[in-house]
Protein backbone atom coordinates (compact mmCIF):
# COMPACT_ATOMS: atom_id res chain seq x y z
CA UNK A 1 0.00 0.00 0.00
CA UNK A 2 0.97 3.59 -0.96
CA UNK A 3 1.44 6.61 1.73
CA UNK A 4 1.72 10.04 0.96
CA UNK A 5 3.61 12.79 3.46
CA UNK A 6 4.08 16.09 3.42
CA UNK A 7 5.93 18.63 5.77
CA UNK A 8 4.49 21.31 7.43
CA UNK A 9 5.63 24.06 9.41
CA UNK A 10 3.36 25.62 11.50
CA UNK A 11 2.03 28.81 10.74
CA UNK A 12 1.21 31.84 13.31
CA UNK A 13 -2.22 32.23 11.98
CA UNK A 14 -2.84 28.60 12.37
CA UNK A 15 -2.34 29.50 16.54
CA UNK A 16 -5.18 30.38 19.05
CA UNK A 17 -5.47 32.34 22.06
CA UNK A 18 -4.20 28.95 24.21
CA UNK A 19 -1.05 29.08 22.09
CA UNK A 20 -1.59 25.91 20.35
CA UNK A 21 -2.66 25.50 17.17
CA UNK A 22 -6.47 25.35 16.55
CA UNK A 23 -7.98 22.17 16.16
CA UNK A 24 -9.36 23.15 12.76
CA UNK A 25 -6.39 23.29 11.04
CA UNK A 26 -5.71 19.35 11.15
CA UNK A 27 -8.27 18.91 8.79
CA UNK A 28 -6.24 21.13 6.36
CA UNK A 29 -3.43 19.51 6.82
CA UNK A 30 -4.70 15.97 5.86
CA UNK A 31 -6.12 17.17 2.79
CA UNK A 32 -2.66 18.74 2.04
CA UNK A 33 -1.33 15.32 2.26
CA UNK A 34 -4.15 14.04 0.26
CA UNK A 35 -3.50 16.05 -2.19
CA UNK A 36 0.25 15.34 -2.54
CA UNK A 37 -0.80 11.47 -2.15
CA UNK A 38 -3.23 11.92 -5.05
CA UNK A 39 -1.16 13.54 -7.36
CA UNK A 40 2.07 10.65 -6.27
CA UNK A 41 -1.16 7.69 -7.50
CA UNK A 42 -0.19 9.61 -11.21
CA UNK A 43 -2.88 12.30 -11.22
CA UNK A 44 -3.52 15.61 -9.67
CA UNK A 45 -6.55 15.88 -7.64
CA UNK A 46 -7.35 19.18 -10.07
CA UNK A 47 -6.94 16.71 -13.27
CA UNK A 48 -9.49 14.59 -10.67
CA UNK A 49 -12.00 17.58 -10.76
CA UNK A 50 -11.11 18.16 -14.49
CA UNK A 51 -12.52 15.06 -15.21
CA UNK A 52 -15.58 15.70 -13.34
CA UNK A 53 -14.86 13.49 -10.13
CA UNK A 54 -14.88 15.14 -7.03
CA UNK A 55 -14.51 13.84 -3.29
CA UNK A 56 -16.56 15.81 -0.54
CA UNK A 57 -16.71 14.33 2.99
CA UNK A 58 -19.05 12.53 4.48
CA UNK A 59 -17.49 12.03 7.31
CA UNK A 60 -14.42 13.35 9.49
CA UNK A 61 -12.80 12.22 12.74
CA UNK A 62 -9.42 13.47 14.58
CA UNK A 63 -7.91 12.66 18.28
CA UNK A 64 -5.80 15.31 19.55
CA UNK A 65 -3.17 13.53 21.55
CA UNK A 66 -0.64 16.49 22.22
CA UNK A 67 -1.09 20.03 20.86
CA UNK A 68 1.02 21.90 18.33
CA UNK A 69 2.91 25.12 18.32
CA UNK A 70 3.95 27.84 16.17
CA UNK A 71 7.15 27.14 14.13
CA UNK A 72 7.04 23.55 15.13
CA UNK A 73 8.07 21.31 12.12
CA UNK A 74 5.47 18.52 11.41
CA UNK A 75 4.78 15.53 9.00
CA UNK A 76 1.50 14.53 8.31
CA UNK A 77 1.04 10.77 6.52
CA UNK A 78 -2.20 9.51 5.16
CA UNK A 79 -3.22 6.23 3.52
CA UNK A 80 -6.05 4.79 2.05
CA UNK A 81 -7.56 2.55 4.69
CA UNK A 82 -10.71 1.77 2.87
CA UNK A 83 -11.90 1.51 -1.14
CA UNK A 84 -14.96 0.92 -2.41
CA UNK A 85 -16.98 1.48 -5.87
CA UNK A 86 -18.49 4.45 -4.45
CA UNK A 87 -16.42 5.40 -1.39
CA UNK A 88 -13.15 6.41 -0.24
CA UNK A 89 -11.56 6.50 3.52
CA UNK A 90 -8.25 7.80 4.26
CA UNK A 91 -6.05 7.60 7.71
CA UNK A 92 -3.80 10.51 8.83
CA UNK A 93 -1.21 10.66 11.55
CA UNK A 94 0.38 13.92 12.47
CA UNK A 95 3.68 13.45 13.92
CA UNK A 96 6.51 16.09 14.88
CA UNK A 97 9.35 15.87 12.82
CA UNK A 98 12.11 13.25 13.90
CA UNK A 99 9.50 11.57 16.29
CA UNK A 100 6.94 8.55 15.98
CA UNK A 101 4.32 8.96 18.43
CA UNK A 102 1.51 11.06 16.49
CA UNK A 103 0.61 13.88 17.93
CA UNK A 104 -3.16 13.84 16.28
CA UNK A 105 -4.81 11.12 14.44
CA UNK A 106 -7.45 11.37 11.87
CA UNK A 107 -10.12 9.68 9.11
CA UNK A 108 -12.13 11.24 5.90
CA UNK A 109 -14.62 9.40 4.61
CA UNK A 110 -15.63 10.56 1.26
CA UNK A 111 -18.13 9.81 -1.81
CA UNK A 112 -17.35 10.19 -5.19
CA UNK A 113 -19.20 12.26 -6.75
CA UNK A 114 -20.13 13.79 -10.49
CA UNK A 115 -20.05 17.63 -11.32
CA UNK A 116 -23.30 17.92 -10.16
CA UNK A 117 -22.71 16.63 -7.25
CA UNK A 118 -24.43 13.16 -7.92
CA UNK A 119 -22.68 9.91 -6.21
CA UNK A 120 -21.32 7.76 -8.99
CA UNK A 121 -19.74 4.34 -8.87
CA UNK A 122 -16.24 5.40 -10.01
CA UNK A 123 -15.10 2.01 -11.48
CA UNK A 124 -17.71 2.05 -14.27
CA UNK A 125 -17.86 6.28 -14.15
CA UNK A 126 -14.21 6.58 -14.52
CA UNK A 127 -12.76 3.54 -14.96
CA UNK A 128 -9.28 4.34 -15.18
CA UNK A 129 -8.90 6.60 -12.03
CA UNK A 130 -10.81 3.98 -10.12
CA UNK A 131 -7.85 1.65 -11.60
CA UNK A 132 -5.23 4.27 -10.29
CA UNK A 133 -6.56 4.78 -6.82
CA UNK A 134 -7.26 0.73 -6.23
CA UNK A 135 -3.63 0.64 -6.73
CA UNK A 136 -2.39 2.83 -4.59
CA UNK A 137 -4.36 1.52 -2.08
CA UNK A 138 -2.98 -2.11 -2.52
CA UNK A 139 -5.76 -3.90 -4.21
CA UNK A 140 -5.00 -7.25 -5.53
CA UNK A 141 -3.58 -6.79 -9.17
CA UNK A 142 -6.10 -8.92 -10.33
CA UNK A 143 -8.64 -7.09 -8.57
CA UNK A 144 -7.76 -3.91 -10.05
CA UNK A 145 -7.30 -5.08 -13.55
CA UNK A 146 -10.90 -6.47 -13.08
CA UNK A 147 -12.61 -2.91 -13.21
CA UNK A 148 -12.06 -1.58 -16.39
CA UNK A 149 -14.17 -4.88 -17.48
CA UNK B 1 -31.20 20.16 29.67
CA UNK B 2 -30.12 23.81 27.69
CA UNK B 3 -28.90 24.09 24.65
CA UNK B 4 -27.52 26.55 22.92
CA UNK B 5 -27.60 28.58 19.45
CA UNK B 6 -26.89 30.80 17.16
CA UNK B 7 -27.16 31.86 13.29
CA UNK B 8 -24.34 31.76 11.10
CA UNK B 9 -24.95 33.34 7.37
CA UNK B 10 -22.10 31.69 5.67
CA UNK B 11 -19.21 33.98 4.07
CA UNK B 12 -17.69 33.81 0.91
CA UNK B 13 -14.07 33.06 2.32
CA UNK B 14 -15.79 29.78 3.78
CA UNK B 15 -16.19 28.35 0.52
CA UNK B 16 -14.26 26.26 -1.77
CA UNK B 17 -13.80 25.81 -5.31
CA UNK B 18 -16.27 22.91 -5.17
CA UNK B 19 -18.64 25.72 -4.28
CA UNK B 20 -19.79 24.79 -1.15
CA UNK B 21 -18.24 25.54 2.26
CA UNK B 22 -14.96 24.13 3.34
CA UNK B 23 -15.47 20.76 5.98
CA UNK B 24 -13.15 22.57 8.14
CA UNK B 25 -15.13 25.26 8.59
CA UNK B 26 -18.04 23.08 11.18
CA UNK B 27 -15.98 22.63 13.85
CA UNK B 28 -15.41 26.95 14.17
CA UNK B 29 -19.36 27.61 13.95
CA UNK B 30 -19.57 24.06 16.34
CA UNK B 31 -17.42 26.40 18.60
CA UNK B 32 -19.04 29.59 17.88
CA UNK B 33 -21.91 28.08 19.09
CA UNK B 34 -20.13 26.24 22.43
CA UNK B 35 -19.38 29.92 22.97
CA UNK B 36 -22.78 31.33 23.47
CA UNK B 37 -24.29 28.49 24.91
CA UNK B 38 -21.38 28.49 28.14
CA UNK B 39 -22.10 32.45 28.42
CA UNK B 40 -26.02 31.55 28.16
CA UNK B 41 -24.57 29.07 31.01
CA UNK B 42 -23.73 32.21 33.18
CA UNK B 43 -20.00 32.96 32.72
CA UNK B 44 -18.40 33.73 29.04
CA UNK B 45 -15.69 31.05 27.95
CA UNK B 46 -13.44 34.26 28.01
CA UNK B 47 -13.76 34.55 31.85
CA UNK B 48 -13.54 30.56 32.58
CA UNK B 49 -9.76 31.14 30.92
CA UNK B 50 -9.33 34.02 33.04
CA UNK B 51 -10.44 32.18 35.79
CA UNK B 52 -8.32 29.39 34.82
CA UNK B 53 -9.69 26.87 32.95
CA UNK B 54 -9.47 25.55 29.06
CA UNK B 55 -11.33 23.25 27.13
CA UNK B 56 -9.10 21.94 24.40
CA UNK B 57 -10.05 19.48 22.30
CA UNK B 58 -9.43 15.74 22.48
CA UNK B 59 -11.37 14.62 19.64
CA UNK B 60 -13.72 16.05 16.95
CA UNK B 61 -15.93 14.10 14.85
CA UNK B 62 -18.56 15.60 11.82
CA UNK B 63 -20.98 13.81 9.56
CA UNK B 64 -21.42 15.89 6.51
CA UNK B 65 -25.23 15.09 5.41
CA UNK B 66 -25.87 18.09 2.66
CA UNK B 67 -23.31 20.54 1.71
CA UNK B 68 -23.86 24.22 2.97
CA UNK B 69 -23.35 27.18 0.03
CA UNK B 70 -22.25 31.04 0.12
CA UNK B 71 -24.83 33.45 1.77
CA UNK B 72 -27.30 30.21 3.42
CA UNK B 73 -28.72 31.15 6.57
CA UNK B 74 -27.92 28.44 8.91
CA UNK B 75 -28.83 27.41 12.45
CA UNK B 76 -25.73 26.11 14.84
CA UNK B 77 -27.28 24.12 18.01
CA UNK B 78 -25.53 22.56 20.66
CA UNK B 79 -26.11 20.86 23.87
CA UNK B 80 -23.53 18.91 26.46
CA UNK B 81 -24.44 15.22 26.19
CA UNK B 82 -21.65 13.66 28.70
CA UNK B 83 -20.09 15.56 31.73
CA UNK B 84 -17.46 13.82 34.11
CA UNK B 85 -15.45 15.80 36.39
CA UNK B 86 -12.73 16.04 34.29
CA UNK B 87 -13.94 15.61 30.50
CA UNK B 88 -17.29 16.88 28.66
CA UNK B 89 -18.83 16.37 25.75
CA UNK B 90 -20.85 18.82 23.19
CA UNK B 91 -22.83 17.68 20.24
CA UNK B 92 -23.98 19.92 17.51
CA UNK B 93 -26.44 20.01 14.78
CA UNK B 94 -26.27 22.60 12.02
CA UNK B 95 -29.75 23.19 10.04
CA UNK B 96 -30.52 25.93 7.25
CA UNK B 97 -32.96 28.24 8.79
CA UNK B 98 -36.57 26.97 8.64
CA UNK B 99 -35.56 23.36 8.41
CA UNK B 100 -35.59 20.57 10.46
CA UNK B 101 -32.96 18.29 8.76
CA UNK B 102 -29.81 18.74 10.12
CA UNK B 103 -27.02 19.58 7.22
CA UNK B 104 -24.50 18.68 9.51
CA UNK B 105 -24.04 16.90 12.85
CA UNK B 106 -21.10 16.34 15.22
CA UNK B 107 -19.57 16.05 18.56
CA UNK B 108 -16.35 17.21 19.92
CA UNK B 109 -14.80 16.00 23.79
CA UNK B 110 -12.58 18.33 25.53
CA UNK B 111 -10.80 17.89 28.74
CA UNK B 112 -10.40 20.35 31.34
CA UNK B 113 -7.19 21.94 32.17
CA UNK B 114 -5.38 24.89 33.76
CA UNK B 115 -3.50 27.40 32.25
CA UNK B 116 -0.19 24.92 32.23
CA UNK B 117 -2.12 22.04 30.34
CA UNK B 118 -2.52 19.64 33.23
CA UNK B 119 -5.84 18.26 33.41
CA UNK B 120 -7.98 18.83 36.46
CA UNK B 121 -11.19 17.83 38.17
CA UNK B 122 -13.03 20.60 37.66
CA UNK B 123 -15.39 19.71 40.59
CA UNK B 124 -12.80 19.94 42.93
CA UNK B 125 -10.37 22.75 41.06
CA UNK B 126 -13.19 25.47 40.27
CA UNK B 127 -16.18 24.07 41.84
CA UNK B 128 -18.58 27.21 41.09
CA UNK B 129 -17.93 26.26 37.47
CA UNK B 130 -18.38 22.76 37.88
CA UNK B 131 -21.59 23.68 39.11
CA UNK B 132 -22.90 25.74 36.13
CA UNK B 133 -22.17 23.13 33.80
CA UNK B 134 -23.78 20.79 35.30
CA UNK B 135 -26.96 22.64 35.75
CA UNK B 136 -26.46 23.96 32.26
CA UNK B 137 -26.10 19.66 31.89
CA UNK B 138 -28.95 18.87 33.40
CA UNK B 139 -27.41 16.86 36.20
CA UNK B 140 -29.62 16.60 38.88
CA UNK B 141 -29.98 19.35 41.18
CA UNK B 142 -28.92 17.06 44.10
CA UNK B 143 -25.58 15.76 42.21
CA UNK B 144 -24.90 19.33 41.26
CA UNK B 145 -25.42 20.57 44.85
CA UNK B 146 -23.36 17.33 45.89
CA UNK B 147 -20.16 18.97 43.87
CA UNK B 148 -19.11 21.79 46.10
CA UNK B 149 -19.07 19.25 49.10
CA UNK C 1 -25.38 56.76 -0.37
CA UNK C 2 -26.26 53.93 1.28
CA UNK C 3 -24.25 51.68 3.75
CA UNK C 4 -24.26 48.27 4.79
CA UNK C 5 -23.78 46.86 8.22
CA UNK C 6 -23.20 43.72 10.35
CA UNK C 7 -22.49 42.56 13.71
CA UNK C 8 -20.12 40.09 14.17
CA UNK C 9 -18.46 37.98 17.48
CA UNK C 10 -15.20 37.37 17.55
CA UNK C 11 -14.57 33.62 17.18
CA UNK C 12 -11.78 31.62 19.31
CA UNK C 13 -10.48 30.16 16.14
CA UNK C 14 -10.15 33.81 14.64
CA UNK C 15 -7.97 34.53 17.54
CA UNK C 16 -4.53 33.83 17.82
CA UNK C 17 -1.55 33.24 20.20
CA UNK C 18 -0.60 37.31 20.73
CA UNK C 19 -4.52 36.70 22.30
CA UNK C 20 -5.72 38.96 19.61
CA UNK C 21 -7.81 38.50 16.23
CA UNK C 22 -5.49 37.36 13.69
CA UNK C 23 -4.97 40.70 10.84
CA UNK C 24 -5.75 37.79 7.73
CA UNK C 25 -9.62 37.97 9.75
CA UNK C 26 -10.83 41.78 8.92
CA UNK C 27 -10.76 41.34 5.52
CA UNK C 28 -12.94 38.31 5.78
CA UNK C 29 -15.29 40.62 7.91
CA UNK C 30 -15.10 43.11 5.40
CA UNK C 31 -16.24 40.86 2.59
CA UNK C 32 -19.48 39.73 5.20
CA UNK C 33 -19.86 43.31 5.15
CA UNK C 34 -19.86 43.66 1.15
CA UNK C 35 -22.24 40.61 0.95
CA UNK C 36 -24.73 42.32 3.35
CA UNK C 37 -24.52 45.31 1.43
CA UNK C 38 -24.99 43.60 -2.17
CA UNK C 39 -27.88 42.19 -0.72
CA UNK C 40 -29.59 44.75 0.98
CA UNK C 41 -29.22 47.16 -2.59
CA UNK C 42 -31.32 44.70 -3.97
CA UNK C 43 -29.69 41.75 -5.47
CA UNK C 44 -27.71 38.86 -3.81
CA UNK C 45 -23.99 38.69 -4.32
CA UNK C 46 -25.22 34.56 -5.16
CA UNK C 47 -27.13 36.11 -8.04
CA UNK C 48 -24.52 38.36 -9.30
CA UNK C 49 -22.32 35.28 -9.51
CA UNK C 50 -25.35 33.56 -11.21
CA UNK C 51 -25.52 36.71 -13.75
CA UNK C 52 -21.91 36.25 -14.66
CA UNK C 53 -20.41 39.22 -13.05
CA UNK C 54 -17.72 38.13 -10.41
CA UNK C 55 -16.02 40.83 -8.49
CA UNK C 56 -12.41 39.47 -7.78
CA UNK C 57 -10.07 41.90 -6.02
CA UNK C 58 -7.29 44.01 -6.95
CA UNK C 59 -5.87 46.11 -4.17
CA UNK C 60 -6.47 45.02 -0.21
CA UNK C 61 -5.76 47.24 2.84
CA UNK C 62 -6.05 47.83 6.18
CA UNK C 63 -5.04 50.07 9.12
CA UNK C 64 -5.18 47.89 13.26
CA UNK C 65 -5.72 51.24 15.38
CA UNK C 66 -6.17 48.35 18.33
CA UNK C 67 -6.41 44.88 18.22
CA UNK C 68 -9.73 43.25 18.76
CA UNK C 69 -10.43 39.94 21.21
CA UNK C 70 -11.96 37.10 21.54
CA UNK C 71 -16.06 37.34 22.38
CA UNK C 72 -15.69 40.95 21.57
CA UNK C 73 -19.23 42.21 19.86
CA UNK C 74 -18.14 44.26 16.83
CA UNK C 75 -20.08 46.67 14.00
CA UNK C 76 -18.62 46.51 10.46
CA UNK C 77 -19.61 49.16 8.15
CA UNK C 78 -19.09 49.60 4.61
CA UNK C 79 -19.48 52.02 1.60
CA UNK C 80 -19.43 52.64 -1.98
CA UNK C 81 -16.30 55.35 -1.73
CA UNK C 82 -15.35 54.69 -5.58
CA UNK C 83 -17.44 53.41 -8.54
CA UNK C 84 -16.60 53.47 -12.53
CA UNK C 85 -17.92 51.20 -14.90
CA UNK C 86 -15.13 48.69 -14.72
CA UNK C 87 -14.27 49.07 -11.15
CA UNK C 88 -15.48 49.81 -7.94
CA UNK C 89 -13.92 50.69 -4.37
CA UNK C 90 -15.49 50.17 -0.70
CA UNK C 91 -14.39 51.26 2.72
CA UNK C 92 -14.62 49.94 6.09
CA UNK C 93 -14.46 50.38 9.22
CA UNK C 94 -14.72 47.97 12.43
CA UNK C 95 -15.96 49.06 15.79
CA UNK C 96 -16.67 47.70 19.17
CA UNK C 97 -20.50 47.55 19.54
CA UNK C 98 -21.68 51.22 20.72
CA UNK C 99 -18.19 52.88 20.37
CA UNK C 100 -17.51 54.88 17.60
CA UNK C 101 -13.42 55.07 17.51
CA UNK C 102 -12.74 52.85 14.67
CA UNK C 103 -10.62 49.82 16.10
CA UNK C 104 -10.06 48.49 12.21
CA UNK C 105 -10.34 50.88 8.60
CA UNK C 106 -10.00 49.09 5.36
CA UNK C 107 -10.94 49.52 2.11
CA UNK C 108 -10.86 46.51 -1.42
CA UNK C 109 -10.63 47.51 -4.79
CA UNK C 110 -12.13 45.38 -7.37
CA UNK C 111 -12.58 44.58 -10.73
CA UNK C 112 -15.92 43.21 -12.85
CA UNK C 113 -14.95 40.70 -14.53
CA UNK C 114 -16.82 37.69 -16.01
CA UNK C 115 -17.05 33.63 -15.72
CA UNK C 116 -13.78 33.79 -17.66
CA UNK C 117 -12.41 36.41 -15.47
CA UNK C 118 -12.05 39.32 -17.92
CA UNK C 119 -12.60 42.65 -17.39
CA UNK C 120 -16.21 43.82 -18.39
CA UNK C 121 -17.28 47.42 -18.62
CA UNK C 122 -20.40 46.62 -16.30
CA UNK C 123 -22.56 49.38 -17.79
CA UNK C 124 -22.65 47.40 -20.68
CA UNK C 125 -22.18 43.97 -20.15
CA UNK C 126 -24.96 44.18 -16.90
CA UNK C 127 -26.51 47.76 -17.34
CA UNK C 128 -29.27 46.65 -14.77
CA UNK C 129 -26.56 45.02 -12.71
CA UNK C 130 -24.66 48.36 -13.05
CA UNK C 131 -27.74 50.90 -12.18
CA UNK C 132 -28.43 49.36 -8.46
CA UNK C 133 -25.17 49.48 -7.66
CA UNK C 134 -25.23 52.97 -9.19
CA UNK C 135 -27.85 53.97 -7.38
CA UNK C 136 -26.55 52.35 -3.78
CA UNK C 137 -23.34 54.56 -4.71
CA UNK C 138 -25.17 57.72 -4.45
CA UNK C 139 -24.23 58.07 -8.65
CA UNK C 140 -27.03 61.42 -9.60
CA UNK C 141 -30.52 59.62 -10.44
CA UNK C 142 -29.88 61.14 -13.92
CA UNK C 143 -26.28 59.82 -14.24
CA UNK C 144 -27.46 56.09 -13.30
CA UNK C 145 -30.38 56.61 -15.77
CA UNK C 146 -27.94 56.98 -18.59
CA UNK C 147 -26.33 53.96 -17.81
CA UNK C 148 -28.76 51.80 -19.61
CA UNK C 149 -29.13 53.86 -22.87
CA UNK D 1 19.97 43.02 2.59
CA UNK D 2 18.85 39.68 3.49
CA UNK D 3 15.61 38.08 2.20
CA UNK D 4 13.62 35.35 3.06
CA UNK D 5 12.30 32.98 0.65
CA UNK D 6 9.36 30.06 1.58
CA UNK D 7 7.70 27.55 -0.58
CA UNK D 8 3.99 26.77 -0.56
CA UNK D 9 1.70 25.10 -2.54
CA UNK D 10 -2.07 25.73 -2.64
CA UNK D 11 -4.06 23.76 -0.56
CA UNK D 12 -7.56 23.00 -1.39
CA UNK D 13 -8.97 24.90 1.43
CA UNK D 14 -7.73 27.87 0.31
CA UNK D 15 -9.74 28.51 -2.65
CA UNK D 16 -13.05 29.43 -2.60
CA UNK D 17 -15.78 29.06 -5.31
CA UNK D 18 -14.58 31.45 -7.68
CA UNK D 19 -11.97 28.53 -8.02
CA UNK D 20 -9.03 31.16 -6.86
CA UNK D 21 -7.58 31.33 -3.58
CA UNK D 22 -9.08 33.48 -1.43
CA UNK D 23 -7.68 37.22 -0.97
CA UNK D 24 -7.28 36.94 2.91
CA UNK D 25 -5.01 34.07 2.50
CA UNK D 26 -1.92 36.28 1.07
CA UNK D 27 -1.40 37.58 4.31
CA UNK D 28 -1.64 34.50 6.02
CA UNK D 29 1.69 33.18 3.40
CA UNK D 30 3.66 36.65 3.97
CA UNK D 31 3.52 35.76 7.71
CA UNK D 32 4.96 32.28 7.30
CA UNK D 33 7.90 33.73 4.56
CA UNK D 34 8.45 36.13 7.28
CA UNK D 35 8.98 33.58 10.05
CA UNK D 36 10.95 32.44 8.13
CA UNK D 37 13.45 35.56 7.25
CA UNK D 38 13.25 36.17 10.83
CA UNK D 39 14.60 32.58 11.48
CA UNK D 40 17.52 33.28 9.16
CA UNK D 41 18.51 36.56 10.92
CA UNK D 42 19.49 34.00 13.92
CA UNK D 43 16.97 34.10 16.60
CA UNK D 44 13.01 32.48 15.67
CA UNK D 45 10.15 34.61 16.20
CA UNK D 46 9.35 32.48 18.69
CA UNK D 47 12.20 32.77 21.01
CA UNK D 48 11.34 36.68 20.30
CA UNK D 49 8.14 36.22 21.77
CA UNK D 50 9.86 34.77 24.66
CA UNK D 51 11.66 37.54 24.69
CA UNK D 52 9.50 39.69 25.46
CA UNK D 53 9.08 41.16 21.97
CA UNK D 54 5.93 40.97 19.39
CA UNK D 55 5.59 42.55 15.96
CA UNK D 56 1.49 43.44 15.90
CA UNK D 57 0.42 44.81 12.66
CA UNK D 58 -0.25 48.53 11.45
CA UNK D 59 -0.93 48.32 8.55
CA UNK D 60 -1.32 45.76 5.35
CA UNK D 61 -1.68 46.25 1.81
CA UNK D 62 -1.86 43.72 -1.32
CA UNK D 63 -2.38 44.37 -5.24
CA UNK D 64 -3.31 40.94 -6.48
CA UNK D 65 -2.24 40.85 -10.33
CA UNK D 66 -3.48 37.57 -11.35
CA UNK D 67 -5.28 34.95 -9.16
CA UNK D 68 -3.66 31.46 -7.81
CA UNK D 69 -4.95 28.12 -7.71
CA UNK D 70 -5.11 24.60 -5.80
CA UNK D 71 -2.35 23.18 -6.33
CA UNK D 72 0.19 25.97 -7.66
CA UNK D 73 3.19 26.13 -6.49
CA UNK D 74 4.66 29.48 -5.31
CA UNK D 75 7.49 31.12 -4.25
CA UNK D 76 6.76 33.84 -1.59
CA UNK D 77 9.93 36.48 -0.79
CA UNK D 78 10.63 38.69 1.86
CA UNK D 79 12.41 41.39 2.64
CA UNK D 80 12.68 44.45 5.24
CA UNK D 81 11.99 47.54 3.27
CA UNK D 82 12.33 50.38 6.32
CA UNK D 83 13.44 50.17 9.77
CA UNK D 84 13.75 52.39 12.98
CA UNK D 85 13.78 51.57 16.11
CA UNK D 86 9.67 51.54 16.65
CA UNK D 87 8.91 50.30 13.39
CA UNK D 88 9.40 47.63 10.64
CA UNK D 89 8.00 47.30 7.04
CA UNK D 90 8.26 44.61 5.26
CA UNK D 91 7.67 43.99 1.48
CA UNK D 92 6.73 40.53 -0.23
CA UNK D 93 6.09 39.18 -3.93
CA UNK D 94 4.28 36.02 -4.70
CA UNK D 95 5.31 34.27 -7.67
CA UNK D 96 4.40 31.30 -9.55
CA UNK D 97 7.49 28.71 -8.88
CA UNK D 98 9.97 29.39 -12.04
CA UNK D 99 8.17 32.61 -13.19
CA UNK D 100 9.53 35.64 -12.21
CA UNK D 101 6.16 38.18 -12.83
CA UNK D 102 4.07 38.25 -9.64
CA UNK D 103 0.77 37.13 -9.18
CA UNK D 104 0.90 39.47 -5.81
CA UNK D 105 2.86 42.25 -3.74
CA UNK D 106 1.91 43.56 -0.64
CA UNK D 107 3.31 44.92 2.59
CA UNK D 108 3.05 44.83 6.50
CA UNK D 109 4.13 47.63 8.91
CA UNK D 110 4.77 46.60 12.42
CA UNK D 111 5.10 48.22 15.58
CA UNK D 112 7.56 46.67 18.56
CA UNK D 113 5.52 45.92 21.54
CA UNK D 114 6.26 44.20 24.97
CA UNK D 115 4.00 41.45 26.30
CA UNK D 116 1.71 44.03 27.35
CA UNK D 117 1.16 45.77 24.06
CA UNK D 118 3.20 48.66 24.99
CA UNK D 119 5.27 50.23 21.88
CA UNK D 120 9.17 50.22 22.60
CA UNK D 121 12.00 51.33 20.89
CA UNK D 122 13.73 48.14 20.29
CA UNK D 123 17.09 49.34 20.05
CA UNK D 124 16.98 50.37 23.51
CA UNK D 125 14.73 47.22 24.56
CA UNK D 126 16.02 44.69 23.23
CA UNK D 127 19.67 45.92 21.54
CA UNK D 128 20.92 42.41 20.47
CA UNK D 129 17.53 41.34 18.72
CA UNK D 130 17.61 44.91 17.18
CA UNK D 131 20.86 44.81 16.04
CA UNK D 132 20.25 41.59 14.32
CA UNK D 133 17.14 42.64 12.59
CA UNK D 134 19.16 45.78 11.22
CA UNK D 135 21.88 44.13 10.46
CA UNK D 136 19.08 41.61 8.33
CA UNK D 137 17.53 44.93 7.27
CA UNK D 138 20.74 45.93 5.76
CA UNK D 139 21.99 48.62 7.96
CA UNK D 140 25.10 50.37 8.05
CA UNK D 141 27.82 48.08 9.53
CA UNK D 142 28.54 51.25 11.85
CA UNK D 143 24.61 52.41 12.57
CA UNK D 144 23.89 48.85 13.32
CA UNK D 145 27.17 48.70 15.68
CA UNK D 146 26.00 51.99 17.00
CA UNK D 147 22.82 50.52 18.39
CA UNK D 148 23.81 48.93 21.69
CA UNK D 149 25.89 52.67 22.75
Amino acid sequence: MMTGEIEVTVRYAETDQMGIVHHSVYPIWFEAARTAFIRQVGMSYSEMEQAGVMLPLLELSCRYQRPAHYEDELVVRVEVCQLTRVRIEFSYTVCKKGESSPICIGKTLHVFVDQNFRPVNLSKYRPEIYRLIAIAAGEEEKDAASVSR
